[in-house]
């Protein structure tokens, strides 16, 4: 059991690992002496040496990815903020188990493995607008299990979410997180007269749990849900052992953020996979100073543009741990 | 044989084959009942469905990709146009020949068939400043020579090339097709000296044979080198088998931008893998309406940027014709 209460959270997020100094450098120097001009594969570059200091190891690897897809229900749908029943949720979960998703396809397209986590699907979250979404413990099983789901001898790790309403949760947890208005967006495809019950969900979770707002924990305690609580815990779980993740997209990236505005720095195990069609996501990828792979206009969530990512990664770190140096084949290095 | 002069070159180009109707609607189609939210999937379903159109099928796939690499030697380079010795152009092809390049790594990854062709390496073409780059004869075998190379049995094709001098080829072509100044870059790496050698020959060549630059193909032969033709001629050839394209960087698209001033709509089956960080880049996939997958900062040639964003199609095929309906997965359509 790596944690049993929320001081036990605050504990791990003061202790994070570093990536390793020693295997950054020679990754780095062997970069430059692959047979390509210097700085030809651009960003594909700075992938592979970002997970050779994660992996501790000058030739990292990508063909061992995991994803994980956390589900959970949300009180706030009873506001009528998606354009879906909430009982989607749960026939998205049978339809995960048996393969028919888009995350499924990508999963196998790319070799991952794929690990669905339905959390207590049949106790949906408090409304938020009216109470805290969850208790403490509530919150800490949630973490924990997001935790435990990361496999550390993965070489990359994507957590993904299903949560009919949870692009509401997302964006209360962004607005108290970073203030300002408009962080809510069409989710799955919601009308104007939608877009305005998210608004007013957003709000009046706001003003309701204003004084717990500080605390980016209670933030996500009080307007998050459990599959937004495992992936937080899921990305802190994949930051103890040192595998590298891709973030998806708007609600990924708002259950990140936690951690960072928790710890500053508690997200450099972890690159944007891409940016999302959902309005503040690019928004939110700017204050977490993440520059997306893939900007495609998917909006689906599962981990889907995460997982489309894997592809870019796995791309980056052939080049690199597969490539000749020039010594090696005998071209002139210009 | 599939030609034996450019007026063969030219007959093709009349006579293009069309994306087939009913599959493109039957794959239209099928996107609609897909378990997810419509249009969650962005760019992915229309890449999707236009796959399935030139497949022939609404179930496309993109498990038999082929990469073909032409290499070339160019006269220009005694103009001092590139970073690297003209020498290297051969190294490089023996270095993929040992699988040692960055193109062998991202052939494997995505489980692409490889194929090298080097063109008569140790003639280079003609100064373009000077001469024409190729005689007719010369152009009509390197064009068939690409043609012939395509696989029509690969589901998906890309065309890369290896040639010290070629961006400088490139530029002069694109300054041919579409006029203005500044089609220049730095390719793999010139300094200032060297890039204002590269626009020297580049306008020199445009003087030199303006007589001839009204006609395209005439443009390729004045202007373009062996492994620039065979791209154009390999692009041209999949085009006839219906093998959809991922085009590469600033070199394949200027091969490919021959065919489309000589046939509008010639590139139809080609999408653009990415855009590089050579400056025209981007200016070019404007010029042919194409929108990037990625936009990463490569820079390297070899097919690289492409063979990147056949991860990308791959992902947008296996979420197509892997995917459950609703009705096949019991889930609410909203």
């Amino acid at each position: 059991m790596p944690f049993h209460s929320l001081a036990d959270v605050r504990a791990l997020l003061g202790r994070l690992p570093a990536p390793d100094a020693t295997a950054t450098a020679a990754a780095e120097a062997r970069n430059g002496q692959l047979t390509k001009p210097p700085g030809a594969l651009g960003r594909l570059e700075k992938l592979a040496i970002w997970m050779a200091g994660w992996q501790g190891t000058d030739k990292p690897r990508a063909d061992q990815p995991q994803i994980a897809i956390f589900a959970g229900n949300h009180g706030v749908t009873a506001k009528g903020v998606s354009a879906f029943p909430a009982e989607v949720t749960a026939q998205m979960v049978a339809n995960f188990a048996h393969g028919g998703a888009a995350i499924n396809q990508l999963a196998k397209a790319f070799g991952a493995k794929l690990d669905v986590h339905a959390l207590d699907l049949d106790r949906p979250t408090a409304d938020f607008t009216e109470a805290p979404a969850m208790t403490e413990d509530e919150l800490v099983a949630a973490l924990r299990q997001g935790f435990q789901a990361v496999d550390p001898q993965s070489d990359l790790f994507v957590a993904g979410e299903m949560g009919i309403g949870n692009t509401t949760a997302a964006a209360a947890i962004a607005t108290a997180l970073y203030g300002g208005v408009g962080w809510a967006g069409r989710g799955t495809g919601v009308d104007d007269e939608g877009l305005r019950r998210k608004e007013a969900a957003v709000a009046a979770g706001l003003e309701r749990h204003k004084a717990l707002l500080g605390d980016p924990l209670e933030v996500l305690r009080s307007l998050g849900g459990r599959e937004i609580a495992a992936m937080a815990g899921a990305i802190l779980g994949a930051r103890m052992a040192r595998v590298p993740v891709i973030l998806d997209g708007f609600i990924a990236c708002a259950a990140a953020a936690v951690l960072e505005k928790a710890a500053p720095g508690a997200l450099d195990h972890c690159i944007a996979g891409h940016q999302s069609a959902e309005g503040a996501h690019a928004r939110l990828l700017e204050k977490l100073g993440k520059e997306p792979l893939l900007s495609l206009g998917l909006r689906l969530g599962e981990g889907s543009g995460a997982a489309l990512a894997i592809g870019v990664v796995q791309g980056a770190v052939a080049c690199h741990s597969g490539m000749a140096t020039f010594a090696e084949a005998g071209v002139a290095a210009g």
